[in-house]
């Protein structure tokens, strides 16, 4: 019997590097890790990375062909195939795919994370068959990929895609990005926490919270709160859904998606953040838009979610190629 | 010396249903016009238009082959061949390629006008040899036509590119589809005449408007008090590219697009209207996105830009169809 293909998908993140063999199909054969180390230059990294990929593949080589490389990283460029001053990562301006060139001689790409999520649910996930969705990533901050007939939009930069960055209320809350009033510092882990103290200060409720410090609140107890019945926690995920509803109905007059899927930590939280959202995204869409646009969780279900997507990614340059060929 | 390809540019509005043949190039070789008369059914237009179109093209069809019609139309739907319920026109649903069809065997395709103008602008105009650029028209209302990777985003239904119904207020001004506080309120025609009586209002300034009723001022008037230093004309203008500068800030953020063409009546105010836009579109902007993103009038200017946008839309489709004879 033949060998099967698979490709690697790397995902780099700010504490850990998770890195695995995925086939066509999206099942993850094996998986490791490394500590990032985010404090190095990327050249280290990639120098211990490519010991331990080599060491993982030995383990299944026999079975498989290694042809293909898809990384997610933050602060990606697709178009240039590099990391670009990384919030998290002490990297400065990497050209990331030359490294790997230097390592391995097969098809590599790179993307931001939220891209790879995007063609991961695409290739394997909730997005098969569709193409025109939005994937939106609630994780310590709001990352999008957004597909439109059937492609992934980099725009003229390789930097669209930043539905986290488009503007709730432009007097609202101080973003990291240096301006105000973000989507992402609403909807998103750290902006739930925040709209948590919010109404601790606005209402007399009484909740779990008005015992606890700012800096020991994280999502998942709030969420955990929710579940308890805590008003506030309840509150705080309505909120969330409103300003993410009625930011979304934005991006679906842009798009006109077929379906948008929620990704990542608070996406986990699940009818909590589900529901509020699609009520406020339904009651602010533009009547042509009403009752068409599904609000789904992500499908990628088969082992680490960013492995597969990293991975999709590479498929989806593979599959690519194939066609020019043929044509 | 062989004949000359060209197609016809058809742009139905409400009072005038214009049209005209257009070469490879973009040049109008010759163009007419009918009544539209929005009262009378559809199929009523279009006997009226055969007629006219074969006696337009009996003037020039010893030098020129009539091969395709492009058609830009309110509510105009491309995947469906549909114009549906159009708010200027007593159609409801029709199924316009089909009666077109009925007279001429050849390729055809349709759109909404502010499509078909990115179309124009991409073949013809501004946008030449980009593959990424947003294209918004200033007219009553405020539509967009956007492009990524080369091609319009239809999205999912056909509808997409509704950025004029993207939200800059909730709590704002009453927009004609049932919502409150779309762009178009504030950045169309009417947009700016409602903000000079908001001005009017909070202001002591004094103005020429102050001695016209809200039913007898118009957009150009607006643009000519502006030019004579009419203080509340001027920040009519300030706010309008306030708020136009502030969502395009959004739209940016999901596609980033090398340039956003202005067109249609307000957009002909020049600096008055460019330079708030670019002013507060620059503050607005994420900062990885910063100086990158030009600001251009349309340069749709040999011939009726909407003939112009209708024909680049068929040429567009006959450009396809060769791609894939040869592939």
């Amino acid at each position: 019997m033949p060998n099967t293909d698979v490709t690697l998908g790397i995902d780099i993140g700010g504490t850990n590097t998770v890195f695995g063999f995925v086939d066509k199909s999206g099942n993850c054969i094996i998986e490791s890790a490394v500590l990032t180390k985010s404090n190095e230059p990327a050249e280290k990294l990639f120098a211990r990375l490519q010991l331990e990929i080599n060491n993982l593949y030995k383990k299944i080589s026999s079975d498989y062909d290694f042809i293909g490389i898809g990384i997610g990283a933050p602060n990606a460029n697709y178009y240039n195939g590099t990391v670009e001053y990384p919030p998290n990562l002490s990297w400065g301006y990497v050209k990331v795919l030359e490294i790997v060139r230097q390592y391995f001689d097969i098809p590599s790409a790179i993307t931001n994370d939220a891209n790879a999520a995007a063609i991961g649910e695409m290739k394997f996930g909730a997005a098969k068959g569709m193409k025109d969705f939005i994937v939106i990533t609630l994780g310590t901050g709001l990352g999008s990929g957004i597909v439109a007939n059937g492609e992934l939009i980099y725009g003229a930069d390789g930097f669209a895609g930043e539905i986290g960055h488009t503007i709730y209320d432009p007097d609202g809350r101080k973003c990291g990005c240096g301006r105000k009033g973000c989507l992402e510092t609403y909807a998103s882990a750290s902006g739930i926490k925040r709209t948590i103290f919010e109404l601790l200060c606005n209402s007399t409720e009484e909740s779990e919270f008005r015992d606890i410090s700012f800096n020991k609140i994280n999502a998942k107890m709030i969420s955990d709160a929710a579940m308890r019945g805590d008003k506030i926690a309840l509150e705080a995920f309505d909120y969330t859904g409103k300003v993410l509803g009625i930011k979304l109905a934005d991006s679906v007059a842009h798009f006109s998606p077929e379906a948008i899927i929620l990704f990542g930590g608070l996406a986990a939280a699940g009818d909590l953040i589900f529901k509020p959202t699609q009520k406020y995204l339904e009651e602010n869409l533009l009547n042509i838009f009403k009752g068409k646009v599904k609000l789904i969780p992500s499908a990628l279900t088969k082992g680490n979610t960013a492995v597969l997507g990293a991975s999709a990614l590479i498929w989806n340059e593979l599959d690519k190629l194939k066609k020019d060929e043929i044509q």
